[in-house]
């Protein structure tokens, strides 16, 4: 799966370009090409750089995360497929994988704790998901959906740690480029790492010298930590208002973080809850405060002031979904 | 000027499909093309009709009026450009002009009323714009520019009534059609006429069969008014949250009004906060009230209703602007 190549020998994925092509091939007539969006107000605040907004808040179901699963359904074969799929998560995997379910005709089984946000509950039901409550405890989640598989048959389609949905995660790579050729830099989230993953396979793919940057809430900064130490680090709590970035790296998408995302940038709450702001008011683009971290980032001191990062001209920023209440954006400049 | 044929003969407008395709060639360079969005809930919404949203909110300047903006500066000859450009607005307008003088590198004087919201003042300033205040009544904004056109020699850019205006806002039709061009129905906003004069001029041309349906609030219904009595009503008060919408129609724009525009449809300011609330969290655009009027217009029971607009099948909605403060899209709600 990964870490297989001697040194010097070519390393093994659990994704590549090959399979994020064959993935857009699958997804293409399902998915939206999202827009760029550009502000000369907001190239102005980042030092005079040019940023181009891939807008993946405008992806059906609201977030990034309807790539990934639409691949993954429609890679099942017919008999897996008929049984359905399940996942646990309180988040835009879930509404994503009932939507891409929905398409096909098959049940999707979403296990979800009491606490989740009604917002990203009211996605599931809208696209037809099928709830069944957790407590909020990750144990809990687990058990209820090993029991639903065991019930029903239906496949796992876990959020980041699987091939089919790295790789469908990685099709906004191919759009981005196609968009913007001269791009020499890519921002996006990292929480259990699918996203930037797939990014960065393609990316690192079709122009080797882009540079790849992740970016995450200082209140949840495991992968930061994992690339310090060289190796997987949780955390046994998380605290930030980005209620989507709070997953730890798997065994598919670390090795993937490891060698090809150039670093980590840290960025407090506060910094997000901004970066929020200049997303509505300036860019007029509805993020939630996942989706609104690159912005962070690249505002961000520690990117601004890192001499490594002073040629980066040209830097796509995936705002990677939308999915939020507006009372909560509201209430969040109150942190 | 207008309204010069007989009956039979070809219309005269202030502007056509010539002069649109003018100022399309002019400001190509300097404006967005803007995306144009959809989503599946909201088609849901409509009554399974196929939406098409044009973020003229991702317009430089947050709105549609740089189109026109640009148009009339870049129209300018040198000697008429060196002396600048005046405008008495509190809107978008101001803040386009501007941006457009900036552009020319010429000096833009804006008339604003001391209650002018400070978003939009921020724009202007942030543009460049010289500020000249004036108090809050039309008396008082006219006599002032008046003065300052005086002193400076500088040309006034009317907001709307004005040939260079309503063809730079015509060229929102252009790009549409080339980015869908199945759409039967345009739905924009109405105030001074402006834009949806333009539009329709540009949209009648090409697609003759072509519905264009203006979109305004109740609290400042003159358009609908005018379309009933056969001439230009004004109201002697207006009262909307909509504040971009509370211009009457001027004797450039009201020909294209009573001839082109096949409705006003007129909606109440709960229907407004409503769609302005489906365009943030389902669609995930910012934009201001009046900018969100075109899908509350669609959404309304006198739209759904109404026979005449049954086979409107695919509909080009005109989000016209996002110039809005976060705290005022929220306490909208409590209205």
């Amino acid at each position: 799966m990964s870490g297989t190549g001697a040194e010097g020998s070519k390393q093994e994925y659990a994704a590549d370009i090959s399979s994020i092509r064959e993935a857009y091939a699958r997804i293409k007539p399902f998915v939206h090409r999202t827009p760029v969006v550009t502000s000369g107000t907001l190239d102005g605040l980042s030092g005079g750089r040019n940023l181009y907004f891939k807008c993946e808040c405008f992806q059906k179901g609201g977030a990034f995360k309807f790539r990934g699963a639409c691949n993954a359904v429609l890679s099942l074969d017919d008999t897996q497929a008929a049984r359905g799929v399940v996942t646990h998560s309180s988040g835009n995997h879930a509404a994503a994988l009932a939507l891409a379910a929905k398409l096909r005709g098959i049940p999707a089984y979403i296990v979800i704790p009491k606490n989740a946000p009604t917002c990203k509950v009211n996605n599931v039901i809208r696209y037809g998901g099928e709830i069944v409550w957790s407590e909020v405890t990750l144990q809990s989640r687990e058990s209820i959906a090993d029991k639903v598989l065991a019930e029903t048959g239906a496949v796992l389609i876990h959020p980041y740690n699987d091939r089919r949905i790295m790789s469908g995660q990685g099709t906004i790579t191919l759009e981005l480029l196609e968009q913007v050729s001269q791009i020499d830099t890519i921002v996006a989230p990292i929480s259990g790492g699918g996203l930037i993953s797939g990014i960065a396979l393609a990316a690192k793919a079709i122009k080797p010298e882009i540079r790849i940057l992740a970016a995450e809430p200082r209140g949840a900064n495991d992968a930061a930590q994992s690339k310090a130490v060289g190796g997987i680090v949780t955390l046994s709590e998380t605290n930030t208002i980005a209620d989507g970035l709070r997953a730890f790296l798997g065994e598919c998408t670390w090795p993937v973080v490891r060698d090809l995302v150039d670093d980590v940038i840290v960025v407090d709450d506060q910094e997000i809850v901004e970066a929020m702001r200049l997303c509505y008011e300036i860019l007029k683009v509805a993020v939630e405060p996942s989706g609104a971290i690159g912005l962070a980032a690249v505002l961000s001191e520690s990117f601004q002031n890192n001499p490594a990062w002073k040629d980066c001209k040209h830097i796509g920023i995936v705002l990677s979904g939308g999915n939020v209440e507006l009372g909560m954006v509201w209430n969040s400049y109150k942190i």
